[in-house]
């Protein structure tokens, strides 16, 4: 019975035929509400996408159907579980002074009310974020974890570990949002929070076989695995940008009203400073890499982007564009340092620079917000325009808070995983690849290909 | 000429300067209508991509060309003769009692009316669906169906067949709508219309050479053929994923008011109905394959995420989120099932599962409106709900007529086709593939490929 | 603090909980117009995606990575000379007499008001197309330019050449917008800019080794290097319509109001068109080169489809449905004989076929609307709609001047990094390929690859 509409409007060719003649100004804001929210959460969406081709092409060709399988799998469980528990942590009726929510676990029946419509409208939309968390971790822990365990890790991020932290900073109730702690998009809220997990994640798993070899004369050497699929690499890259716009130009919330960084009138800003950071991380990791490694560095450019695109993901709501391009081109130098130390000094293996991506340009950009924020209208003022160490002091603590918490929860929880169910597979499996030990299948099945590579 | 406007916004710098002032509540609803409808269109039209890349990954190297070039031209012939004659038949003004339209086949010149944009508004958001129906054939048939027929019969499908048992159901006049069948989005109306004619293509053409293999004791024993590029199949089901948000979200037909399945407030419901469905149909199809097979299966699970997604299509407007996990479990389920059945038991060689993903569980959930459904005010209350059988019984109506309708006419289409043209290309062109024997060229030169695979 | 809102629209379940009850028409009217220009502004940006997919699949396997960070690069180099310098020349407030733009560079702080939000709006849209116009060039130089090089040069297009003429055609003092000169969307503006930069580019870089082999005869045999990945180049392309349908649909730079082809009204025609031209363009490479070469080539028809879009830009404001047939139609066989022209008889090496796409149908399609057009109300008309041959001789002038601009200032550019930084790769370098020359990596690590092909 559906697009009887359609027939109606085609058979009566009058002018301004409109199918709800009862529209006032409120129900038309409404529903342009919907329809951005809508937009912002499916291009949150297609970052999935993004994540799960740089994570395959960054990695060997004898795992890439089972890191695709983990990126599938990790918004599917994420989903369900924030349904269940997550939104409920997060957005439900404060229940511990700021700490969790407490209500609205499963909703179903609905009347369609505008009302009703505005919570669908902003669960689908706080989703997807939950869903981007979980997916950050599961290229720092790629190619040696259990399909197994990664299962049932990302069930505890989406359910447990992102809802919180999330709470404390984005909930109304929260305590970091009622001290005054501000970030935007979720440099601290969504990528720190993965950031950290992959952190702990990578550190409790171990390096990959032979990664790092000590030689007869005690020294270790580090080897580089190269990815096995440049061009996947960079089109996740792509895919990563072109969603962000929605991550960033959407959390205004809103598509009306101007005066606020809260605002319709502040979208199109997002949109251009987030450009201009993301152009001046990959431009600052293109030169940084080209002069230290004597090559323009395809891996660490796409990294740089990316670097910019987190760096500017708290401050996109309250910077300009120049002082975007300064906190991209900083975002870009510090994810080249912060690979090699990670890699070289540390020697915690992640894969595809996870951390340094995320945690590290995660806790950038939220202290960027200090330095670089000029939002007197919403109160948010920093150091170099004027306000002080104030917001400075703000953003740190929730930096701290949160890493405390993302670091803690998810330290206990890969080695409960790990003493309970294994986390890692076998030395043999590892070489095998993880398509073939864990899946039974090749992921290109009648190429020739060096699997021990 | 254009842009004069941008300079001239640039250049007066005050607060408020709008192009049209004389903009009315009317004209604004209408100018909404105009984006929401192209934001579903063109997700549905990136589900091109999303067939392409999940056809493609799932099937042989030596054929990667041929299936691409399928899925691009059967779009590009499809919306050509959608405007020809597909609209009209569709959504022409009635002639023969709600079974066919019969006007404004090949629409030229119209001047820039608001009603005139409507039409083509609608036009564009039904062209791609029409697009997507044809589409979904050429997985079943992949690896040996002549391009030649190919591109015959999909001109047949999107002219004739899909836009006939279209107007039954979804326009005004259609003796299935007044009969009171709903298909929210699609379940029957696209997807089981493209899976009927999947299956009978499949039927006509006979497996694929070496698929099935008569032993010495006259044992049947069945070959897998494993697909290429996971990594294609699993980016390919996240675009059809992407944009399915349009194609279900968009079948409100408007962005506009509430109080209605057919309104802007029902939008957000039906993506997290979808985004539920989805996911649980993936989190089946992955355990059941894991129980059965012992080992998460990636295809399986890929076409369990595809089932959810195709089983929420009809129901996706009228039920909450817990029946729509319900509803996508099943699917996801079923899938397995159908695949093994299809494969083991019919012998019909479907290389990507797509009788199962889009026949199957096209019946299941256009039945499941049946069950579920709970939009009193629409009049559609499904058993569960308390309204009895008669919803039911309408969608068992709709699935019969719609399914004989075009499973006979496919079937006759192929087997006219294998009379005269040909559908199938010779064994040694099939052993050769279809790149090298129908495009002279291969998909992936340079690499090293044991092609006979 | 953000979500404040969320959990307040949560917590009060009353119908129409609207966050700024203030809104009027003409603030709506205002929000609707940044939303529409985010939609149009991304998809153009994802056009970049469909770039960099395109011309890597049609090029060799040992120069994809290189192709890749190309694309990359001037997309994040162009967005930052484009907010420096591009933006100022072409929409600043006009210096001499209508040929360049002279303020409005390295803006930075604005307040929240729909004024500056209006400015920003504008910014995001026009900084997206001047990337596209850089990143056609990539292509023609591919395989054997080195990547420094290319670096320079994106600068200045970006800089310079675009937005000079771009100036004189879309500003509103640009001479030929005040000539009455007409380009929709860029077929001249964008599309031959960009080709004709490469037909200059590619004619000063040379042929790629082994390209032009003189025979013992003295007769000059053509070699093919047939491209490493045709699925990538599908769906490239298809990722390019998806784009499209925002570069051509969202230069309404509207979504209010009727009665002009910059109005709402037209953006769903504006989309009806470029669906069909596209759709011919591709058949009919489809078909003229299945008579012409006895197969269905897939590059030519892919790049047929490219030429139905490029031909469509400049008119889909202006021409109806069937038109557009007819115009996507001539496209795609000029695109098969610019093709084989270009390569056999000028023997200027362009790997995959960007000025017979870009060049030679974007000054087909910007003549085109002095063909077809039948825009009365805006002034536009064609020859055969009974407007003589007024518009067709403005077209003539904006194809020529633009592309004596473009042509020149490329030239010039060029032979200048040729003469002082050095335009091309070494021969071992080139045989070696770009990926390993230039950024010391391989794109596919781990595959066998037969990479002097």
């Amino acid at each position: 019975m559906r697009k009887k509409i359609v027939a109606l409007a085609v058979l009566l060719p009058v002018p301004g035929v409109f199918l709800f003649a009862e529209e006032s100004i409120e129900s038309l804001g409404f529903s342009l509400e919907v329809v951005w929210l809508f937009i912002g959460a499916i291009l949150v969406f297609i970052m999935q996408a993004g994540f799960a081709l740089v994570e395959t092409g960054l990695t060997r060709a004898k795992n890439a159907a089972n890191i695709t399988m983990k990126n599938t799998m990790d918004f599917c469980f994420g989903v369900i579980v924030y349904w269940a528990l997550g939104w409920g942590f997060m957005y439900g009726k404060d229940a511990f002074g700021g700490f969790v929510g407490a209500d609205q676990f499963f909703f179903n029946e609905m009347g369609l009310t505008a009302a009703n419509g505005e919570i669908y409208k902003n669960w689908f939309f706080q989703a997807v974020f939950a869903a981007t968390s979980a997916t950050i971790v599961s290229g720092a822990m790629a190619e040696r974890t259990r399909f197994k365990s990664y299962l049932i890790y990302t069930c505890f991020i989406s359910a447990f570990i992102y809802p919180i932290s999330g709470h404390w900073a984005w909930s109304g109730d929260g305590w970091l949002a009622k001290l005054g702690f501000h970030d935007f998009a979720g440099s601290t809220v969504v990528h720190s929070v993965g950031g950290w997990a992959a952190l702990m994640g990578a550190a409790v798993l171990g390096p990959r076989t032979g990664k790092y070899i000590k030689g007869p004369d005690g020294r270790i050497s580090v080897k580089a695995f190269p990815g096995h699929n440049i061009p996947y690499a960079a089109l996740g890259v792509l895919f990563l940008f072109f969603g962000w716009f929605g991550f960033n130009g959407a959390s205004t919330l809103t598509a009306l009203g101007e005066g606020s960084i809260w605002s319709g009138a502040n979208i199109s800003r997002v949109c251009v400073v987030t450009a201009l950071a993301a152009s001046a991380g990959a431009s600052a990791a293109l030169f940084f890499s080209w002069l230290w490694f004597k090559k323009p560095d395809a891996s660490m450019t796409l990294n740089g982007l990316l670097a910019g695109l987190v760096s500017i993901t708290a401050p996109c709501g309250t910077v300009g564009p120049a002082d975007a391009v300064v906190i991209g081109l900083i975002g870009g130098v510090l994810v080249v340092l912060a690979v090699e130390f990670i890699d070289k000094t540390l020697k915690i293996d992640d894969p595809v620079g996870a951390v340094s991506v995320h945690c590290v340009c995660g806790v950038f950009g939220t202290l960027a917000v200090g330095v670089w924020a000029n939002a007197p209208e919403d109160g948010i003022v920093g150091l170099l325009k004027g306000g002080g160490f104030a917001q400075l002091g703000k953003q740190f603590t929730g930096v701290l808070a949160v890493g405390a918490w993302a670091a803690l929860t998810s330290l206990l929880l890969f080695s409960l995983i790990k003493a309970v169910a294994g986390l890692r597979v076998s030395p043999r499996e590892e070489l095998m690849g993880l398509d073939l030990s864990e899946h039974k299948a090749e992921a290109y099945s009648g190429f020739q290909i060096f699997s021990n590579m």
